[in-house]
């Protein structure tokens, strides 16, 4: 059960409004966004909701069956719309674009992929400065110096950024120089990291674990929601399986199971989720007819000289080719 | 090494070559299809083909490093297109579609499937009459005679047949009644009946299987085709994953990289790939984005009455939907 | 819910009960083993079972409230013991030992194997002569002859015979020349196989499916008991998993799980099971503690000139060490 | 390559052994641990090792073609043991058992607890006081405070404590009163909390990944070892599969493969292994036939009532009888 609370709710009311729910054998958890106020009533009792519903301070209530409750489609169906300013928007019926490569290397690298992004109208550069490593011995990223090289020319390129943020400490330091704060695959369980996110007043977009299923990418949604954060958005980047002709194996079938449970924008990462050069752009078509908000892919000036990730890396003429098709398809989507 | 012989290659040109092959320490296996014939070379010693490639009785020459070679795109840059008939023909740069029920249950439901299929220029009727089940007391299928039935009513519509053959014994008696003989996913590695289905002058569909790998697919191609049998396409329909929100993990990348290293038609099921019914459009078009020929479904009158799969199977007004936008998706994407 | 009939029922009696089983509607099957007679029903309704109970010609009657019922220990608490003749029987709470070549070469291989087995006082002897193999151009085995060959010399030695069957066309072939029958990995869902090695009356092995369930290798037991072969074991050889240190995941887990819903005896195979020489015994001690009641394992007099399998086959002396080993665990586990 | 440096050896020794790794073309990584130093050296090139050995300042050389170094066998054949004090030691030859309840209640479970594992001459328990949990809304443990109640009554009962650290902050809260920090599932590839527990002067153990390959499990490892900290061991605890008759597949395989990669100890976790508390026996007791050093597993004085994981939770009778058995296998498996 959510009952959103009014604004102008005061203590009584909120009291009587949770000894209520109490009364029903609810735990109730009180929850405030930057943007509303909840409570989150946790209990398996039937009732009829009109005794709640009349209760001054309540704007809405709902019913929702899921365990996870303030991300569910069952409280609101409409659909989330994430804002990064400058008119960009994530989830509003258009398609979102982010590219760049895995890993910031220099000045001229990101210069070049800028200019690259422009040129074909993106407006979201995704790159790593901070990179998780299978071996502690391989290349860690340049840290948050280069976030904030990287963030001068972006706010001059007006191009928002989307970037990694691997632990608790690391947000601080970032918030400054990220547009979007990414949970990477293997952070999607690290609860106290999306506890200190729900605390940020910036989008966060988190992915899927490695081998995580589509019911804990929700929960998980659900922690950073219930922290305080509605600006959210999730990301399918291929899970885990036994085939190994490919790095991960895309499930395309999460992309409209997501769009069915959950009210936030959905992306698909097509250079994760096959992890084969040749084969992204397909891929990548693949997911937005499935039903994508949006697509992130990695691309690079070179990819055969990239710090990481290259053999999955696009360069600029694969790239500007992908955006130009999945434009179309996104188009066709929509007029169905 | 394949080598393909010429159609009037004598015996003493082909001991020749036999001869020749030997000494460079491959095994050979003559194949010998309903369309050409081979000597398929087996080794690792690196030689100049050109040693052979001069010789009487040889029309070509390939290296394949595969360890399927056949099938191989290494071998047959051009792609195989497998005619049916009445001019219906796979892979031929057109989008196939197959569609019909899980199990053929009388003559009525055959009879609206096919006025449905025909009122959206369908050609190609998928139906079940032998019913791989899990439990030996659930509904088995109607057998020969419902497959006989069907075929009477299908010749009348000019619609083609493709159904699912169990076992060797069942080959010789479903012969006249098929255009596509189907291998399930539990049978993608029964090599006695893939042997045998290679003797038949019919086109053959092998689904991957459950948990099968995109290379065990490949070799299981390659018993039909070394046994004689080159009118062969594939079909990607979902593997087994720890993921339990849908029936099976639609394996969209298996797509494109199946059309990367096989010249044979790919076929995708999203029936079977997601399990839900209505999440089968978005997988669908997401397959045909990500290359495939043609796509198989299910659909029936009245799904919620169908004798098996009902709960991923589109009424005829979903079916009518859908083919109307493949049909757009695969323009697209030729256009691409 | 399963009636036992008694031998004497009469035909007015068996009508009489499947009426009453109707009027309750549950539709029934009647089976018949080598051993006795049955009627399975299927259904849903809750009823007193004391309604069945007194009639005419029912010995025994039991609720299994799950999917798969005869092979349920819901059913039959004793455990099944399957008998070979000459004193060999499976499952009585001795340990079953079952060693030999992947496939049978020749004839001296089968010697030397069955002195060794000899010497270390084990009684059945595993091996191949129709092997499925993914590549068609791969050893396929000796056929029938070498089983043949084979026979004749096992029963000089008091030794017996599991051998693979893959069709149904080899079951009459093989019929007398093996003392069980084993299905493959890949035939554990091969339902006409399953259907006919009902109607044999000799012992048949089921082997776990490459990705199968354990839910779906009960039902394939269910198959072969429903059409009359009581004389069943089940095989765990490990599961296809993302995980490539070994060549499968020995699932021990389901040994337990096995022993607890099914009255069949248990078999654990270790040399697919983890697919490394090396491991084999840490392996298989671990299933003999895990519950299992026998082991299947690979061993030839030369594991580096074997035909195939020779990574994961020990030699003489490690066969020997393990059967010891393996001995010693089973007496510490009974002991508890 | 690795190489053990000197304790004595001098700034100028050192930078002679570095510039001649670097002329060989190996990037080296200086390690400080609190026990030695190292040189891992990072390249491909072949070379005589012997060109290093004579040079002053070395101690021992080594190479290790794996890709993690410090922890592999290929360099350190005997193998790790932890010290916790008072004569608890792990991996030295005896059988550590690791027993307790999920989650630290309160007072009196932890005494109840305490008096069960002394009564068995179990000197290590483990409980959770940071709980990571999938839904936001569930029990998340005692905290620090609950930590330092159970660790005075720990101290007076001569008892060890392992603990879950879930983030980089809490090491310090915790390190005064764990024995052991131990990282979770979800934790294997928090590659910042590895690295800090690199720099901290106690056991950690590490639990194998929820999907983690025995390769990623070995490289995170090395990130604690590389850090700093050689007093490691790692942890065996059941991988996600299709497989749902359990709760993970217990990956029985890992241990003996592990015990042969890496020289430090490997414990199994039965509990989360199999999910099921009437098979944790026979998980456990398969383990430590399967070379495990130590088990550890989930009691409670009335599991029907424990905050978390009840399912899975022997009782003190349960867990009493356990002990016996491993203990016997134990011996058994010590005297082959």
């Amino acid at each position: 059960m959510i009952i959103q609370l009014a604004p102008e709710v005061t203590a009584s009311e909120k009291e009587a409004i949770v000894a209520k729910i109490k009364s029903l054998e609810y735990k109730t958890t009180e929850v405030t966004t930057h943007k509303s106020r909840y409570l989150v009533g946790i209990g398996k009792k039937e009732f009829d909701i009109r005794q709640l519903g009349h209760m001054p301070g309540i704007v809405d209530i709902h019913r929702v069956s899921d365990d996870y409750k303030l991300v569910s489609r069952k409280w609101k169906v409409g659909r989330t719309q994430v804002e990064l300013g400058d008119g960009v928007v994530i989830g509003n019926g258009s398609l979102s674009i982010m590219a760049g490569p895995c890993s910031i290397e220099n000045e001229q690298q990101v210069r070049l992929t800028m200019d690259h992004l422009r040129q074909n109208n993106v407006r979201i550069m995704r790159g790593g400065v901070f990179k998780p490593r299978s071996s502690p011995y391989a290349f860690r990223g340049l840290g948050v110096e280069g976030l904030k090289m990287w963030y001068t020319l972006a706010r001059e390129a007006g191009i928002k950024i989307i970037s990694e943020v691997m632990q608790v400490s690391q947000i601080e330091a970032m918030y400054d120089y990220v547009d979007i704060f990414q949970v990477g695959a293997r952070n999607t369980q690290n609860f106290n990291l999306l506890d200190e996110l729900g605390k940020v007043d910036k989008p966060v977009m988190i992915k899927r674990g490695i081998s995580g299923t589509i019911e804990e990418l929700l929960y998980s949604a659900e922690y950073v929601f219930s922290a305080g954060n509605e600006k959210l958005m999730l990301c399918e980047r291929g899970i885990r399986t036994y085939e190994k002709a490919s790095r991960n194996t895309m499930d395309v079938n999460a992309i409209p199971i997501l769009k069915e449970k959950t009210h936030l924008p959905v992306i698909a990462d097509p250079s994760h989720g096959i992890g084969i050069r040749e084969f992204v752009e397909p891929v990548a078509l693949a997911a937005v007819m499935a039903g994508a908000d949006g697509i992130i892919y990695e691309t690079h000036q070179k990819p055969e000289e990239a710090a990481s990730d290259g053999q999955q890396t696009l360069d600029f003429d694969e790239s500007t080719r992908l955006i130009r098709r999945l434009t179309k398809a996104f188009e066709l989507k929509n007029s169905f």
